[in-house]
């Protein structure tokens, strides 16, 4: 294996395996042109990456990440001091081998971690984009992830993944750009957001935008932050991450730091004080309105819309290897999501596993140590590894 | 039957078979001792009633509301004109057949359509209680039914029916006062406010508390209402509502208006368009503070743990007849929670029917006409008054 030569293409500190402050960037000056039909210029790409490229460049694992989460998949989260979001995945010796895997993450589009979103700077204004950021679709997000690719020297990536969001993503990049892609790995995900996720995503913009601190989207450019409204979107959101029985396992009916309810509108429950503690760290690491342009190219998504009503026509002919995994009690993504790509997939003889994994955690069971999920997730990134020719776990010459 | 005695104790218009606005009102002057501890006083009840009770007063059914509901159970509701909210339910004929029974519904206390509440003059101030309306339970809620009853001369209720809240209320009834209950039927509902319940309740209560017009409760004295928070708690608690079958059944992905998306935050998806409306209308016809006050009492119930943890300790030796009955799609009070009910009850060797409704129309299945549910209710119903000795369907003399 050789690092040398992308360490001429990748600016420092992308070979170091914590991440930090100091993005990589890329910039594209050349109009992108959305989904929408208009044209966004420029176009920087923040982006994550551990390992190293090997020589034939056949070891790229992209990871997509989720609505909320950013390009710090592993090691210390720069704004949070937290460990990145798949730091039991991604690392040395980890599923993800970062030993062996040149592992690349780019917060997507429209976010709030450098990449260009709606409050980085509008060139035509010198201010803050605001509303005025073109609406982004999921194929716009992956365009741009081409693009950072390309940029890297990487024309086939041996894997691309990503949970819930992320997953969007993956299925994109299998059916718009199949001859780029040999496994990829869609977990906890759908090809469409169905109408009840649709609805959590409209409430938690309409709170976002019922704040009066919002300003119509200007808030940075009057120094104001929608507080409130971002957290009470963060609540009703994080609620659909987990299950019924893990919030009931984690607090049920227990009182917080008291013996007998209060009768009045404090945290008397441990629930209430998680969820207003979850609502109140939100607001110090995303942009509101990042938040909005992101859920709704969740909601835009529709891979079946957009072959003709017919899930199957994204894939037909795929030489992509596909490994479906879902949760026994995730029911924002719920299993029957991830069994209708796979009976597409199956309509077009695609090679794909399908794995539910039993789990209480519902959907944020993606991000936890859950580990049926790791141990799927090894067993086909090995095997896909394989069959690539890539070198078996362990034999690396670092 | 004898409408005479009656005639005396209710004040007019109480028999007239639709609401209207001239609700009949009883006032308690002596001081109600909450669940909390305060005294609360006056305390005044605005209920509705149907038909007319029986000369030996052994046909009264009480109903109880649900959350956003309220005593206008049949007939036209005064304010938004449509049809009371169990119309399908109630009324001659019907299975709680106001031919047959004498059928009692009042708004809760802490509600907003006449009892005393949040929005009701503090008679100490002489301005709204907003904030200092002390905190109610589902026990005070059922507290005031009581002396409401004693009002009426209804020693002993031949039915106590309700869905959702008023299924709670049922089971505290049957609890508490097993000597003035016949029947008890609670629909979709839950012995105690689960983690994910209080969770919700919660991100509605925050949704409303984060609308800078709530003026931390003293709204309506600066002629305010906090219309945006409000609309948002309601839409999150509608979602709840419905199952994602029915949601994805009425909306799936389908466009309000438009054959394509316009890629803006307009309401693109029909189903955006709906929650936006059930939004904005609930703000016309609901108080804030009184959906606070009421989502409160619910996270409190707990029937368990008022009975030394054990649930089956609330129904010893009962001698009420129950008839259970949950929806399959609900997952706001899934049928987990009428079957731990139910196993309560068979500890305690209770006449109990537990029945599971299919259903893909979600927790709002109680209120919508859902032909199995009608039957198995109108059964029960029928039986229960042939064993308390009431006059066969029909057989009235009016």
């Amino acid at each position: 294996m050789s690092r040398g030569m992308l360490e001429t293409i990748v600016p420092e500190p992308a070979f170091t395996s914590a991440a930090t402050t100091l993005d990589p960037r890329l910039t594209l000056e050349t109009p992108l042109v959305l989904q929408s039909g208009e044209a966004l210029a420029p176009v920087t790409v923040a982006y994550q990456t551990y390992g190293a490229l090997n020589a034939d460049r056949s070891n790229c694992v992209l990871v997509c990440h989720a609505l909320t989460m950013d390009q710090y998949v592993s090691g210390a989260h720069p704004v949070t001091g937290k460990p990145g979001w798949w730091s039991d995945l991604v690392g040395p010796g980890k599923a993800i081998d970062t030993e062996r895997f040149f592992v690349v993450c780019a917060n997507v589009l429209g976010g709030c971690m450098g990449s260009t979103g709606p409050k980085e700077l509008n060139p035509a204004s010198g201010r803050p984009w605001g509303l005025k950021f073109p609406v982004i679709t999921i194929r716009d997000m992956v365009q741009v992830q081409v693009k950072l690719l390309n940029h890297l020297g990487v024309d086939k990536l041996f894997c691309v993944i990503g949970g819930s969001m992320g997953a969007m993503q993956v299925l994109e990049w299998a059916s718009r750009y199949p001859e780029r892609v040999f496994a990829a790995v869609p977990i906890a995900g759908s090809y469409r957001h169905s109408a009840q996720n649709i609805a959590f995503h409209e409430v938690g913009r309409q709170a976002i935008m019922a704040d009066p601190e919002w300003r119509h989207g200007a808030y940075l450019e009057e120094n104001k932050i929608p507080r409130r409204g971002l957290a009470v979107a963060r609540m009703a959101a994080h609620i659909t991450y987990m299950s019924e029985a893990a919030l009931h396992q984690k607090f049920g009916r227990r009182f917080q730091d008291r013996d007998a309810p209060t009768y009045g509108f404090d945290a008397d429950f441990q629930v209430e004080s998680y969820l207003r503690h979850q609502g109140s760290t939100f607001v110090d690491r995303f942009d509101a309105n990042s938040y909005l342009y992101i859920t709704r190219a969740m909601d835009y998504f529709d891979l079946a819309a957009e072959n003709g009503g017919v899930l199957a026509n994204a894939f037909a002919g795929t030489p992509v290897r596909f490994c479906l995994i879902s949760f026994s009690s995730d029911w924002l993504f719920p299993t029957s999501e991830s069994r209708a790509i796979a009976h597409a997939l199956n309509a077009v003889a695609a090679n794909v596993s399908f794995v539910e994994i039993e789990s209480d955690k519902g959907h944020d069971a993606f991000l936890l140590d859950e580990p049926e999920f790791h141990q799927t997730l090894q067993g086909f990134i090995d095997g896909a590894a394989t069959i690539r020719g890539l070198p078996r776990r362990g034999s690396h010459t670092p």
